[in-house]
């Protein structure tokens, strides 16, 4: 029996001695390793924080005592330990137990986290609550190096340090974000480190926090340590602890990028193949050939430079014109119209999760002050994905902002002449929202001018019905007017919308003469969206408009498949729906 | 002749003696006095940083040199220096020049900014394009100590001090945000001052940029040499100065919360009588009967507390149960979700504005956990304030958000009842739009029961048209209601629908029985807002659907009665477009 097997509780953990702490920390490993290889998760970051995990159950008290996790990147460890290890060790379970914090799974889960940054403000709500209760326990934050470049994580901090009471924070120091550092906070942390945590010019020392630091982060016991050291303290405290990323798994270890997260079977396949042209691939490219040419041209990503296959290569030959500005989007979009206002040209590329933690200074620093920055959001749509990383929600967060042109390609000549447009002008602030999955080439370049603003692309002329179809769901617009074909028997207009952000209204005036019925698809939320334009313009007329999208829902890793049904977002179901109407 | 007299442009002051730069500064204050004794503005920032500005435009050289402005409350001297003194000395030319950085009206100017915390993002943008293209000159970003508490900022100064180059970073730190600093950062500022910039324990210093402090902020000379000193450095470098806010004008010295930003007419007036009940007043009382009740109340604000008339005498009878967090709306947010989670009574306040700070944190830390926190919304709706402080963008920003409730009370009575009711709930996070403007009573109470959501209050059941008119816009609702009895000779119907987020299907399915046309009144922007909603609803129907609110742009101190005009906000204009489509 392995001592995993016997833990069910954080209680069972209290009574290890610590060989027993240690081969459980092996057992913990080899769950991770098994798991991430079925179904693929994150696997440094898990790795790294076993021994931690191990120890703060030994010293505190949880549920009692309230673990923060930020980002859950991490929480695999403390998952097996709090009853939830059939999601580790059992294949069949592996989907039952998510990969991030979720308070519906266990009472030691306080709430549901996908997003960076935010685990100090969180416990700062919890400590200050108990304090306003006169009630007696930790409050406990786990933070990552690489979350402490996101500008909430510093308000967190900030404010935490006023609390007169208990919050600990464990700064998980791994020398790494998900790619490596960037910030000047890394000169402190790694001098910190250099120093065994006694360097005199201490940044958490000097906003008020008690500060202790632990050298190996993989030693349970000088963790354990560490963490009686601070239980019950009456004053914030910083305890900063130097682990290792992807330890116990070499490779890991070696590349800590590449496996912060995977997908499955990396322990028994070969590296993959090329996968040939895709959006990344030519976007690269884009980059590449402007840099080459002399261009004062400036990737920028804000710590998810994976998502964009921007790998060492890529930014190597970019050198200079590249910029990881960690998890700050907020930065990342006022440095970007910065560079843009001085005559550089700034392309930032974002993922529609992420994009959602920057507003203010798309409005602010970029829309009201024109800048002509370009602005790229990857994976927008409809997906199965965790309830944290949704990427739904950018069409009514960007598109409702004044000045700013948001272009929906369908494919990848529109992609590369609305990149050419956006990258050449001087008028506009320009966010592209690069297709999902797989690149669909027409063949024929595209030769529009961009910068006549809102006008839609006529497709095919029809009658009766029309179909704006945007972006990525062109082709379910394609899919639409063949089954109206074949089953009505007529001919649909189809309508390349293009532009996210404003109508057509020539052309939506010239349906009226022979169509009854208009129809909006885009791969996001309806509410606040593209569609919605759409169907006022039509308010005040007898047009009738269905607008097919997303419902105003956060959905958990629900297939595919069964969102597209619940949307109405197949062409069977939007034909029915057509004809209802008709 | 005064000294401001002979200045026309930065070139002027580097002739100048210092004695004569001692002449311009009071004659420089005694502009800023008169100005905002004539239309109000921002007082104690501008005349505590006078001689910096001074200085900064003898040593540097602007254009070439760029400045930017932290929010920019403090522009008005910079104005001055550069060709817009008219806007300050003349009062029929007040008007003309506006109260923030604003390149439209000079090329000293390079962005228009009015929110916090973005100038060391946007300089170091400026800096890397500068960079690029191999040119040569100083990037020059000013930033109050108050500024330093926004994540942004942090993010900027992170990413700052990993240029290898020119950044100078001048900290104006006057001990004072608009009310007092709150947060571990001051702690440390505290210490530099003490120590006249010699603490071990440096923050700047930790993160990688050179340092130097100057402990008489106001003394040109000593800001003359110490910005010699960083001139042309190709380091990332911070200027400490210590500046006393107000200075030149005792009141504003000796209370500079009041003097930050002043209405027009306090050289000469009276202190105002009480205004009687207002929306801040009763919310006020709410929040103290339940701190007197030892509820586990806790009234939060961002920084801007003078917005709910939080004064000094209410955050001392709130004692713990008030935190205003800093410029950090995001950390706020979070704040309150954790706080909800464990049990206390968050309610927070923020401007319009301002809650534009904040969106993932709404969405994930708040929206996605389903903490029941309540947020007050104070300032929403269509005004002539300045393009950066405009509050029309509220309702698509919050209520395209799953989860959330944002409810809009048309008067004092809907107001409490919709606050009580959010309080004691938990189950949802809930937005609450306090009515901009003169408290409007019923005289009777409200009794609705808020938890069935999106219930429509049918006001007056009537025929032909129905006018939805939310929040602050019923009134509105009401007076076109008269002007189609008194123009068209019917009684349409009218309905305050008191939810943002989603539609009353069953009203609005009974309203085909007798309307052929919907209108929406709603008191902001229309792409993405309410309205929408309504029309996608009857997309599929013969009614007709106008929606009204303000265009999705940025207008810049446009009169309310032009806008109105623009927008078709008043009767005669609704009435006249119902009439196109009855």
């Amino acid at each position: 029996m392995t001592v995993l097997e016997k833990i069910n509780n954080p209680q069972d953990v209290k009574n290890l001695s610590v060989a027993e702490m240690n081969e459980l920390a092996q057992d913990i490993r080899d769950a991770i390793l098994n798991r991430v290889n079925t179904i693929g998760g994150h696997l440094g970051p898990d790795l790294g924080i076993v021994e931690a995990t191990i120890a703060m159950h030994y010293v505190f008290d949880s549920p009692k005592d309230k673990f923060v996790f930020d980002v859950s990147h991490q929480v695999y460890p403390h998952k097996m330990l709090t009853g939830r290890k059939h999601g580790f060790v059992n294949p069949e379970k592996f989907h039952e137990i998510s990969g991030y914090s979720n308070p519906a799974e266990s009472e030691h889960d306080h709430f549901v986290i996908g997003h960076t940054s935010t685990s100090v403000s969180l416990a700062t709500g919890l400590a200050k609550a108990r304090d306003l209760k006169n009630e007696n326990y930790n409050v406990v934050a786990l933070i990552g190096d690489g979350s402490l470049s996101g500008g909430e994580a510093y308000e967190g901090f900030n404010n935490a340090a006023e609390l007169d009471s208990n919050i600990i924070i464990i700064i998980n120091d791994n020398e790494m974000s998900i790619a490596p550092n960037y910030g000047g906070l890394y000169k402190n942390l790694a001098q910190l480190r250099e120093t065994n945590g006694q360097a005199q010019n201490n940044v958490f020392k000097a906003v008020g926090f008690e500060y202790c630091y632990v050298e190996d982060g993989n030693n349970v016991e000088a963790l354990i340590a560490a963490f009686k050291e601070v239980k019950d303290a009456s004053k914030p405290a910083v305890v900063h602890i130097h682990t290792l990323k992807g330890k116990g798994y070499e490779p890991a270890v070696a590349d800590k990028e590449t496996y912060h997260w995977h997908l499955p079977g990396f322990l028994n396949s070969e590296k993959t193949c090329d996968a040939g042209e895709t959006y990344t691939s030519i976007t690269k490219d884009f980059l590449l050939n402007k840099k080459y040419q002399n261009e004062p041209v400036i990737a920028i990503t804000a710590a998810t430079p994976g998502v964009f296959d921007f790998n060492p290569e890529f930014r190597e030959k970019m050198g200079a014109n590249y910029t990881d500005v960690g998890i700050a989007e907020e930065h990342a979009i006022a440095y970007a119209s910065g560079l843009a206002k001085n005559g550089a040209k700034p392309v930032l590329a974002l993922m529609s999760s992420f994009v959602q933690r920057t507003y203010d200074q798309m409005s602010q620093d970029l829309a009201l002050n024109n800048s002509p920055a370009t602005v790229l959001i990857y994976w927008g749509g409809i997906s199965n994905a965790d309830m944290t990383h949704l990427c739904t929600f950018d069409i009514p967060l960007i598109s409702n902002i004044p000045n700013i042109v948001y272009l929906a390609p369908a494919n990848k000549e529109e992609y590369l002449a609305m990149l050419e447009w956006s990258y050449a002008q001087n008028e506009h602030p320009v966010f592209i929202r690069v297709p999902a999955g797989e690149l669909v080439s027409t063949g024929k370049a595209d030769t529009t001018d961009y910068s006549i603003l809102n006008k839609y692309k006529l497709e095919h002329s029809g009658e009766k019905v029309a179909i704006i179809a945007a972006g990525s769901f062109f082709a379910l617009g394609e899919q639409v007017r063949a089954e109206i074909k074949q089953q009505l028997g007529f001919d649909a207009t189809l309508i390349n919308p293009r532009y996210l952000t404003g109508v057509d209204k020539e052309m939506l005036e010239s349906l009226k003469n022979n169509h009854r019925v208009v129809i909006t698809l885009e791969d996001g939320e309806i509410d606040g969206g593209f569609g919605e334009k759409i169907t006022r313009f039509y308010g005040n007329s007898d047009m009738k408009v269905l607008n097919f999208g997303s419902k105003k829902e956060f959905t958990d890793r629900v297939p595919l498949a069964e969102l597209y049904n619940r949307y109405h977002l197949t062409k069977e179901l939007i034909v029915k729906d057509i004809k209802e109407v008709l």
